[in-house]
């Protein structure tokens, strides 16, 4: 390539990678949203997180194409293919946690709509924060190119793994003291479930960034 | 290219289609395993969905591999890249439906394990029909290139969603009549929940087919 076209390609690259850090906010933004909704019983604000997943979804397809032009285009090898193909993975999962966050915000949505009656009370502020790190670390690892973060991100997956499995056992025992809070208590077992699954997606996030920057793929290797 | 070398990329190209329906095949054993499994309470079957989760882990890895090999080495364009990318889709769903067995046949184990004391009797038969069926479609429209199959699991996939929530309906009134159902009840929810799973993850599949052959992005647009 011509010195001309590599700049051209660098700045392509370089438009992808802010598309997607701005993708990432957005996400972020609704899963902070959905916990505050739900703390709060800001139903405005939830709703605001139904609204932001339909540009979540968009900027998933938008950015999937780009990719997929760049590709084709500029026929890229080795680290250059690499950073586009983790880049496809990344907005994958992005969108997921998405999806994620807009359940989040359907439950508490409900929830409110509903009434405070015969409403277990769990304490999702461990976990939450556990799960709002991880996506972040997650993302900033992308940003910066930097393949060292997986492990911790990994490590923090397994705690947030425990805090649902707690939280399953403290709805058990409400459920068992008074059966009437069995329906929501599913509700909250959703949106425990939820924000299990954003650790997991971050985690995945955190692998594809690993495979971007050193070629390898770390998943499956616990 | 040379016609020696198209040669060589269309047998690449088929070589990938053909690993991807071994391990599409793989992961409706396992599916079909998890099922048999907790409809017999044959432990050892289930016990060999978990040693099949490791092969379809490996087949995923190894088949994105493989695409990102021939996409760098081949620099392929418009539809031939097209099939690259929708591949390495299709193993990530695929990868996940073989996770979501896995769950159920966990679920499963531990079911048999405890012993049928407190459980609820819930009949799945109609549920998985629709599930397995979708499925089996998303990877015969994918081995046979055919886009016209996604209406029909999109339809699919809706159904399941009802049987799903009537499965919640029907694990409440257990609950409700004798709360000491919760635990076991709690388990066939997550069983129903990994089902519903598969059939979102086969109405993504059935959706990298229309991408393939169309070139047109068709998710979100419900």
């Amino acid at each position: 390539m011509t010195g001309h076209t590599t700049a051209q390609f660098d700045n392509e690259l370089e438009d992808i990678r802010t598309r997607i850090l701005k993708m990432g906010g957005q996400v972020e933004e609704m899963i902070k949203a959905a916990l505050v909704g739900f703390a709060t019983g800001d139903t405005a604000q939830l709703k605001g997180v139904l609204e932001m997943e339909h540009k979540v979804n968009a900027s998933e397809v938008e950015i999937d194409e780009v990719c997929n032009n760049v590709i084709a285009k500029r026929q890229p090898a080795a680290s250059d293919l690499r950073f586009l193909v983790a880049s496809m993975k990344m907005i994958r999962d992005l969108e997921r946690c998405g999806d994620e966050a807009e359940k989040m915000a359907r439950m508490a949505i409900r929830f409110y709509e509903a009434g405070p009656s015969m409403a277990p009370r769990i304490d999702f502020s461990a976990m939450s924060t556990h799960v709002t790190s991880m996506m972040h670390r997650a993302l900033d690892a992308f940003a910066r190119e930097d393949a060292s973060v997986v492990d911790s991100v990994v490590r923090e997956d397994k705690i947030v793994d425990d805090h649902f499995r707690n939280t399953i056992r403290l709805l058990i025992s409400y459920v068992l003291e008074d059966s009437r809070t069995i329906s929501r208590s599913i509700d909250m077992l959703f949106f425990a479930k939820a924000m299990e699954r954003i650790g997991d997606h971050s985690k995945n996030m955190a692998e594809h960034v690993v495979y971007m920057v050193k070629g390898r793929d770390v998943r499956h290797q616990s």
